[in-house]
């Protein structure tokens, strides 16, 4: 496995020249301490502690697991020490209020945090990130004693959260949900079920965990309308170490990830307070929900960037056959990989997808902090305004972005060639830990129809295309006389066009027949990813030009690197979005016509 | 895991109803004893042995793994058992020579065999399947002595077989191979080298292992020119359990395919006999490499098929949230995922790239069949031909359907959401295991570079398309009339048109830019396979259509799933080939241009 390296220039690149990070820092109310000098040290040292510390556990992590004696989980070897430095940095906090002992910085901050956090090691990343969760909850629902209680221990990171949702019969439809909450005299309430998958249930990482689970008062009405919020410690504040009924019954075998403890959770009348109006779990559940999702998108931009990291210095390193065009390295037994035109079309897939995510999550992170900005100002229309610009990039992002991080990895193994799936390379792993990303936090199918079904149709009647859709036309306009940027300038007038085109012959379509919601989510979401993805990448192109013309940062190379990127872009990766187009217009029949009994004839 | 059960329906579909194998047979010079009494005896007597003994070791077998214990390597648990029960049914030597000892069937049926036991479980059926390598080299190339020490025992399938060319250094660049064979007076060879990624290299299921090893003479040529094969058994004949210097110096730990020992082979001054004319070992081995590779091709629509066969009733089973178009099970807390118009659309997908990849295996292994005959009656002509129709079939085959077998595994794995990432399920485990499959026998890029830069350019300039695409054309003009057949004809018209255009517009760019064959290559590959398989998917609508007009067998559902199939094939998933075919034009320049240093700038 090839050392990490925080890709410092392009986040530089991307929060300086192409976003401009530091104006956008100085409208937001938490934004003052978030200097360019502050950026730059939180940068530069969380750099440090993912490549010196954090990046060597990834394989070990991966070999070891976590492992469950006497109903403790134990994380891999060097996990506890390197969450202990992370906590003794103060990062768990970096973003949540300053009273309960964070660094108040912007939520975008944090994202950043966590997208090198998470590249450098997607598991033990969780560790953090699940906290978060929690910590939102709590922030946005808890009482003040509950803040106080739970929340300062949690910023410091010396409690550690969870979010249990999933049970054995449902994952996606909570409504199923069975946990059962019985009140107690003392205003608590005994909590009981089994709730799986719960990533971080248990581990040997902090003194207490804090979870946050989805139960069902005795008098709740059925379905979604009954579900109510709890937090559940796993022992209770001030009897650290004394049984509160919560247990790990099981450590669920998975296909990678490993390092990341993923618990089946028994509540037998633990003991649980209320957080929140009773009833109205899932409401509070969803008021973070996106940017949790953002969370998990970012997974895509990580295994994209640690696959190219992997395979480009295997593609200079290994030798073999001869160029197409000529021998580049004559003197040697064969070429150098990368001087082979597939390898370089697979090389350049990773990079654009890492780099044109993480353009796309930096901005979406500014949205995030715009929606935060309306919360710490008590103004609801801001933050509803940008919770629900927010709503429509999240799907976005998370569906298109974690199954571009797969493809990327995959594509790092086939660099590999038969190496790849040997794991000692680590390169498999990669594959095998991105491979999580496009199931949980709701699969790239719920992705899709929470994006067409509830963001484009139901709340917005497309108008959030049109609205999106705007800066694409905008740069359009600007740039088509530009010739060095005039092909991607038209392209975006036409993907504007055809995005919207697109949106509303589905719109109508769905009048009269219901099923197109669903069977066009999938290709509806894919295009929409290579949609703004292109915007992205124009956006870069646009800017590395200028800065090549009117003076940048060194190298020069960089900016020229970042146009043939963003050429390969759009020549080569692009075109695959109008089969997704082509396909998400079919009439539903051919997806609803065959009875559910004749999928098969031999089996079942 | 659910259990496996032989698509026998389908099989029988494909050899009776589309392709008329009774006639195809009776054109053979080892066809008179394929009746369709015997074929069908075979089916179902293989359906059995899968159903009963090998699929049931599948899950099992990967828990387990192979170890290596003082130098020998041990297989899973019923693994020797079962191949036991394969060996005393004379399945090994099912399509090779009756003089040997086998039954001198057609090779087709060798490969319908073969899917079955590589659907059931495909790290089983690599065992048998790497015998056959060795055993087509010895047939082909071996002395009468070298037929009967080696090839009578490889039939029988006591002795079993390897192919070791890959080296440390070199996979794919054979011309870089190091293995030395120094002559000793008697005529045999003293072979001493290091040979990885050895498939059942060694392994405790026959008394003899033979391996076909590549190594260099004292005097040969540098390069692919100076490479020899070598007939190197594990204990030399008459010498059973005395060592002759073969060893298993490691087992690989690997992605998947865990069952299938995967040995890195030591050659300390091994005996070995040289095969085929010196110095020509790689033309040898080439013989079968195109049979070989349908083979692993087989393996893309294997594990589409087994994917398919463990999502649907997970499908059929699970219950989350309510169809768009209303209540399907109102009496049910929720409807069936199978009701949910993307879940369909993951569904038919698999099923789509299953039967749709299993017709053109058949038909493929139809080309063997007359290979073979060419071979048996002494026919080079014929033989040469038929050789190389099969050549321009097999880089589609292999490359293109192993991608869709991966594509449809990962597929099946989201239908499980959160729980297709536990082991439990055993669906993990499929996509695991296809990984493999776009990396050995030539990863997707080699096939395409083979595809595109040998087969269509340089062997034939264009003539392999203009020739296989008057397929769609003739089923085009003949159906363009019939209402029902009318989009397939008109879209296989079109598509013929678009695939000589590609080629022809490919082969001119490329008199002036040499890049172009190795940047479209992939593209390419991607674009023929979709249009081949679309042609394949028009033959079948045709049938189900005909025979549901003019009276077919029971169910005629069978047939109307056939049309449906179909139909969801070219609304929902042909529309992807455009974009191959845009992205494979694009000039060289957005792959070729950025220098090999300026990929990155933060690493390395």
């Amino acid at each position: 496995m090839p050392s990490y390296k925080a890709p410092l220039r392009d986040t530089r690149f991307l929060m300086n020249e192409v976003f401009d990070f530091e104006s956008h820092y100085k409208t937001l109310p938490n934004g003052e301490e978030a200097t360019p000098d502050m950026v730059e040290a939180i940068l530069s040292e969380m750099a440090k502690l993912c490549e010196n510390t954090v990046a060597p556990l990834y394989q070990s992590g991966d070999e070891e697991g976590c492992r469950l004696e006497n109903g403790q989980v134990f994380t891999p070897k060097g996990y506890p020490e390197a969450y202990r430095e992370f906590v003794a940095g103060g990062w768990q906090g970096l973003s949540h209020p300053v009273e309960y002992g964070g660094q108040g910085l912007p939520m975008s901050l944090g994202l950043i945090k966590h997208e090198m956090l998470g590249t450098a090691n997607w598991s033990f990343a969780m560790y953090p990130g699940l906290s978060l969760g929690a910590m939102n909850t709590i922030q946005m629902h808890g009482t003040d004693e509950q803040k106080e209680t739970y929340l300062t221990k949690l910023t410091e990171g010396t409690w550690a959260g969870t979010m249990c949702l999933t049970e054995p019969q449902c994952g996606t439809d909570l409504g199923q949900v069975k946990t059962k909450a019985e009140p107690r005299e003392d205003g608590s309430y005994k909590i009981t079920g089994t709730k799986i998958f719960i990533s971080s249930g248990d581990h040997d990482l902090t003194e207490n965990i804090v979870h946050i689970v989805l139960a069902r008062l005795p008098d709740a009405p059925a379905g979604t309308k009954g579900i109510s919020l709890f937090i559940v410690p796993k022992y209770l504040p001030g009897q650290i170490g004394e049984d509160n009924g919560v247990s790990c019954g099981a450590l669920e075998k998975k296909m990678g990830i490993k390092a990341s403890a993923t618990c089946v959770m028994n509540f037998d009348q633990a003991t649980g307070f209320l957080i929140g109006p009773p009833n109205q779990g899932l409401e509070c559940m969803f008021t973070f929900m996106n940017s949790a999702r953002v969370g998990t998108a970012i997974q895509g931009v990580a295994h994209a960037e640690r696959a190219y990291q992997a395979s480009l210095p295997y593609a200079k390193e290994r030798r073999s056959m001869r160029a197409l065009s000529g021998k580049k390295d004559p003197e040697q037994v064969a070429d150098a990989l990368i001087h082979h035109g597939d390898v370089r079309r697979m090389l350049l897939k990773q990079k654009a997808y890492a780099e044109g995510g993480r353009a796309m999550a930096y901005f979406t992170a500014m949205y995030a902090d715009h929606m935060i900005a309306g919360m710490l100002e008590n103004d609801q229309k801001k933050y509803d305004k940008w919770d629900s610009e927010l709503g429509f990039l999240t799907p976005i992002l998370k569906g298109f972005l974690t199954e571009k991080g797969l493809e990327a990895a995959n594509e790092a193994m086939q660099v590999f060639g038969g190496h790849g799936y040997i794991k000692e390379h680590g390169i498999e792993q990669i594959a095998r830990d991105a491979r999580i990303s496009t199931l949980y936090e709701g699969t790239t199918g719920i992705q899709a129809l929470d994006l067409l079904g509830r963001k484009v149709l139901l709340t917005s009647r497309g108008k959030c295309v049109r609205s999106f859709s705007k800066n694409l036309v905008d740069f359009g306009r600007q740039h088509l006389k530009d010739a060095k940027l005039r092909p991607y300038a038209w392209k975006l007038l036409k993907i504007a066009a055809e995005w919207n085109y697109l949106t509303t012959r589905i719109m109508l379509a769905a009048t009269k027949d219901r099923d197109i919601v669903s069977t066009a989510s999938y290709d509806y979401l894919m295009y929409s990813g290579y949609a703004m993805m292109a915007y992205f990448w124009a956006l870069q192109a646009a800017t590395a030009r200028d800065k090549l013309e009117n003076g940048g940062n060194e190298p020069a190379e960089f900016y020229k690197a970042k146009l043939a990127t963003a050429e390969f872009y759009f020549d080569r990766l692009l075109p695959a979005a109008k089969g997704h187009a082509d396909a998400a217009l079919k009439p539903t029949r051919s997806t609803m016509q065959m009875s559910a009994e004749h999928f098969s004839f031999d089996y079942e």
